[in-house]
């Protein structure tokens, strides 16, 4: 599930979500930025890392095209490991890159100058940290021999997963690709546009992990819209309150309680009124 | 309108609202934190840089106690209108603080003490930079006496406005506050916990402004928690679809047009397709 | 006069230079990284903050080749005018860049997509913010005449100077270019490896300003090293002590009095010890 | 040995010292600020951060008296720790903090309270992550009573070892307390003012370590002073070039050669001109 912030994470963790996935555009809409580039490397290695002590679960990073050369992706990728974070993906494409959805030219990487890119974050990071390789070859506009070529390639760098991405809004390059892939290597995919395809046809085409990449981040765009608009426009919050979480809940998420009980640990029975910063009143 | 990131930012933006609070809690949820200054002063810095830039709307920022004495005070502050901000309101609470609405115990900073906090913020900025003294003195368990001697205070410290907070279901402490202040400066509150007092009052006791301080984030986790909830266990983003924000919502929020015209403004005739990163094909 | 943080910028303010270059390579160094764009650009502005506030002098930013395209380009001038450095150096090269001093291959930019870079940068920034456009020409082994036509183009797009880049020990480079340049536009060169020029060949050349670049962080770099080998080699600090800077000369550096006033004028008669933090005892 | 930034850290390394001391002054200096808690708690562990990548050494971080109460101690102790530190030393002092050797007050943390500080970073970290407890009771100008009743309760709190500071130009204070300590834990001392005292009478003392705090710094801003007076004054490098360090040296300081090395490696064969970034020519 994708998390773009510590609040997005707690709550998909919640969930009971087993993984994260720390999508590109949910995080440069939160940072106000467009998904091209515009975040620097740091910045998003900053917010991962809130994502990552937020939830503490696995957390596949949208490494975006790397940054640069194979010499910013392996940097990159070793920041992230440091930060916690289960992998990175990254895909094949030029810096800076555009949104897959947004307009039609996606110019591809060279293979080859790509492969260097992955066998340089391969023989940087830890042997745990999982190396994906997105295949941007349908959003450039190739066919599925591009994409197959590409993925052979990238697995032969040493990637251990392969997102292929499609803009389709059926599942028909997916499957065209998982026809002949054979699954070399486990397949992941992003049904952002091709949603309407059951489940049950990736799991009989073998795909080994479906992300849900930008869906809280478009809740909550939705949610706060309309509070805005009504908070606006009734110029009160009393009928929103149903609606929205109440500020115990909020509280809850982040173990309030767990820094009450804290206090009374380290500040114990040597705590004067000034220095308690939770109490039982 | 509360906004805790460039997202809710440019959407409270898209609703009209004229203005903007930077909220503590609501930053702090936002990057994953608890409310009682886990996060560090250049953090809060940085988030508001991202709301001031993606709405370009006056922001007054939730600066908690001013991150230490004097002169932490007036080194945010500093950096705070570097960055953009029109404001900052700081409140007579200890470092580290504790979210007024958690515990029972909201230790109160000496007046005199407090009162150079203010006065050290306004020797520091621009006489266009709004300082809000914000106090804690109806949280802390004091009467309206206290609140209104610390309230003179601080408007004789250099305050261009009062935040008077109450955590009551009524506005019963803040109304006995108005009556008695005589509206010698502006008057703002906070009425997340008294929403139900109909704003017409608030126009009577002549409160200058209303800040709703939590909404955005609350309504965001709200729906995040039923979107992650229903595709935990419909497995499948088909449902919840009509429900949230399309893609093309999203990206008309963060102006993508504006990077295709710049881009042919800029690359123009000379664009090869490897540079082109939006066209038409 | 080249500074890298907060105390070379002290430094060079106290010796009187009226402006600073924040240089790429000692940037890079003082953090560790190579010359490379292994810094991110929001690593180079946090850097730039600090010189800017600790010097109060104009700062110009080596803004190496603008961190990407156009579009970053113009991000980066920008958060650097709002640090408040006073303008930027863009060069024409391609992104990630090398240190013009190391290796041989250094690829241009194609002049008109680097025009566009200028362009969208001067479209942004504010009329007071300098933008310099800076050419690899003769670092990329090319001649005279490319190097002109590169300046040509860039101050049609708006370019407010000229650097003229070289690696030779001496200065003929330079000169053969200013020479045909008839200064259209002011001229800024870096002296590093042809110093042994006099200043007044320069001064007859119609060169605008010298640019010295990294001696500072050179200096320091020896100076440690010797201390650090002393140290090591001595098991004792008492022979280098004549040599270093004492801590009163920092500590002057640095204003640590305005803090003992400030926190008289602001703590003033009603300070209690535990809250004073600098006194006469 | 001190280390500020990434590049005194390499060069410490150079010199073969086997571990580093992230110094609260030499950073603060480093970034422009004063010893007094003006940079934040993220901005020290941003520089810790490029101390570390950029020697590999172990560092302890000199924490301050851990940034607020025992919650700020602990986050800070365990980003710390991911960073890649060695371990923290925090001092009983309170919040904001001024640098040992400025003023005459230094009011002293309430021991119990500093012990739960300790306790609860202690808990919070890995086993291996050093915990040193740093007494500013001579600072405060306390006897050796007082400092052993402190350091005997921050043993008890679970401090791996005891930093014992002193500001007198003699070793007396340090050596009264080590004769009383019996080393029940190890004594790491810091002879800025005492530096005098020969290296075998600590050694006598069994004191563990000796931390070289600020030299590094200090020889920094001496040379890079001279250097820009120089340079001023002469309006010409050439006389200083022979006393500060080569670019050859700097390249070899952050491994360039590495750069040539990897690009051969991932780029190799396949790699195009426009693509190269070092190279051979």
């Amino acid at each position: 599930m994708e998390a773009h912030d510590g609040l997005s994470a707690a709550i998909a963790k919640g969930a009971r979500f087993k993984g994260l996935w720390a999508s590109g555009l949910s995080i440069a809409c939160s940072l106000g930025y467009r998904d091209a580039n515009e975040a620097s490397w740091s910045q998003l290695v900053a917010v991962v890392e809130r994502i990552v002590d937020s939830s503490e679960l696995p957390v596949l990073v949208d490494g975006d095209s790397g940054f640069g050369n194979f010499n910013n992706a392996r940097l990159v990728a070793r920041k992230l490991c440091q930060r916690g974070a289960a992998g990175v993906a990254i895909q094949d494409s030029c810096f800076p890159k555009m949104n897959s959805f947004v307009g039609d030219r996606h110019p591809l990487a060279d293979t080859d100058e790509f492969s260097g890119r992955l066998r340089a974050v391969k023989d940087r990071v830890a042997d745990a940290f999982v190396l994906v390789a997105r295949t941007e070859a349908f959003i450039a506009g190739h066919g599925t021999d591009e994409a197959l070529s590409r993925a052979h390639a990238y697995a032969e760098a040493g990637a251990d997963a392969i997102i292929i991405h499609s803009r389709r809004s059926t599942a028909d390059e997916i499957l065209s690709f998982t026809r002949a892939w054979q699954n070399r290597l486990p397949v992941v995919i992003i049904p952002t546009k091709y949603y309407r395809t059951p489940i049950s046809v990736f799991h009989e085409a073998r795909v080994s992990a479906v992300i849900w990449a930008n869906q809280s981040m478009r809740a909550a765009t939705a949610s706060m819209r309309e509070v805005c608009h009504r908070i606006m426009a009734e110029q009160s919050t009393a009928g929103i309150e149903p609606g929205i979480a109440t500020l115990e809940e909020v509280f809850e998420l982040f173990k309030y309680d767990e820094l009450a009980r804290a206090e009374a640990e380290y500040c114990g029975p040597t705590l004067k009124p000034a220095e308690r910063i939770v109490g039982t009143g």
